[in-house]
């Protein structure tokens, strides 16, 4: 089982309009709702793979409920999700069909308390027992020690499991420290975390930080990792145009996915960039195109730096 | 008891955001939800006036849920909602606080089924037993037929209630042919009515075509009101700055209060503006501000035409 941490999980909504005018009243054609918050986007890219995946973090009130209904239908995710007082934040994209773009409004998050957070460090000791890897993504909710991901890295180092930490800030700095397996920062949360916005020397420099490997996001360039094994850049055959929102859940995916099936560098890769091409070229934000991931994974080109 | 019918109830939700950027994210900062549609906001100021109100439409899934969770915290107003199969909408509002302005997103409702439809008819018949004012207000939820308030208006007559009628387009054409006591349109949904843009003229053509009162509101400059006893404009005695969301349900909150009072058109117009005044000069949109209630009710200037 691979586990995935989302402490501030979300009810993504989407509203689709003919075209976003601020400060116009639009009526919305379509609505979709799904679970969201990055660690639930890489489950259900996981499970789509075929992987069994167990899924915690925080969920409350009547956002919380919806969201744990939403999950319950999804198969191969199992919920062990950790009750909180608080509601269950919502994220809306707005997604213009004039032009495709989305803009996006997130709501903060509920409080977590402190014995609230000591009911999920104990739910993710127990979990950790079972898994073979482990992704930690996305935002803290308030109330949540900004040293949080540190104290998750260490609880996973303890029980011998891989963790992927995919986060930004300053909860991106503390986590590094201590050592994750991978981290995936995309080009600006690297460069705010090493101050370099030169990426092959930003990638080096995280990784001396502390994280095991780093896997950077170059766009559509790919993916440019630096690890024990090896420093590579993975891009794919040609740029695909499309929806980006989702890609960086599915390189996490791609990454997590290879690691725990034993595969080598090269391989996850070759995965994690093909996943991420397949994801922009999907009709539905974060979801991926089968099609497109078999077509990519055949033809992903890799460079030794 | 004063009714209101709500067919295509909402929960009015309300982000507030720094400045609002198409295409980009925004991290909300306050949000807040309430009991929407028209009617129920009618049915706010209504009960803040003193009134007990019975609010009536359909409410369904988890929307409807928390509809009427709220509705169920508010002092007297009673839930007569008819459930539905389907959700009820949420509308949003992102509130710039760099401009104040507002951008809408309303959700398109659900769709009735012809027996909600049916048992709705039959509810609205039992509560029109004990109501001696009925409001009918805002859009019809998709599936309801577009005479549905010619329906209404008609069952309120043959039961002796007076129904003041607020919506737009093909539904108020028809809902006026059913000779409603009174209707309120704004200026853009009297021109689409009447086909003039001169106030004076289209309120009055509108009566001719069945309202027994016709109340245009003409923004800040007050309401124009062409009734069987007098053709009066009704203005508050300055221009007041704020929000104006909300300002045409307080107009229909005080004109009915007073209708329900016994209270005469001079006196209902006063309290109208009076309370549009307020409501758009209050912190929060859709409440009103009872100190500006009280200062403009004594200085509203009407003139009769």
């Amino acid at each position: 089982m691979i586990l995935t941490v989302t402490l501030n999980t979300a009810l993504d909504v989407t509203h689709h309009v003919p075209k976003l005018i601020p400060h116009a009243s639009h009526r919305v054609g379509a609505v979709t709702e799904r679970p969201g918050g990055k660690g639930l986007n890489v489950a259900r890219v996981l499970a789509a793979l075929g992987h069994e995946v167990t899924a915690t973090g925080f969920a409350g009130g009547r956002t919380g409920a919806f969201v744990r209904e939403l999950l319950a239908g999804s198969p191969r995710v199992t919920d062990a999700l950790v009750p909180c007082a608080g509601t269950t934040r919502r994220t809306l994209a707005v997604v213009d069909g004039a032009s495709g773009d989305t803009t996006q409004f997130n709501e903060p998050g509920p409080q977590i308390g402190s014995a609230e957070w000591a009911a999920f460090l104990d739910r993710y000791e127990e979990l950790l027992a079972g898994a073979t890897a482990v992704a930690l993504c996305g935002s803290l909710p308030p109330g949540v020690p900004v040293g949080a991901y540190a104290v998750l890295v260490r609880a996973a180092r303890a029980a011998g499991v891989p963790a992927l930490l995919d986060t930004s800030g300053e909860a991106l700095r503390r986590g590094v420290a201590a050592r994750p397996e991978m981290i995936k920062p995309n080009a600006a949360e690297l460069a705010e975390l090493t101050g370099s916005r030169e990426p092959l020397q930003a990638t080096r420099d995280a990784r001396r930080r502390g994280a095991h490997a780093v896997v950077t996001s170059l766009g559509p360039d790919g993916l440019l990792a630096a690890t024990a094994q090896g420093t590579w850049q993975a891009a794919p055959p040609r740029a695909l145009t499309g929806n980006p929102t989702g890609a960086g859940d599915s390189v996490v995916a791609g990454l997590l996915s290879a690691l725990a099936e034993g595969l080598d560098w090269p391989a996850r890769l070759t995965r994690a960039v093909a996943l991420s091409a397949a994801t922009v070229h999907a009709p539905t934000a974060g979801d991926f195109d089968p099609r497109t991931y078999e077509e990519v994974r055949g033809s992903v080109k890799l460079t030794a730096c």
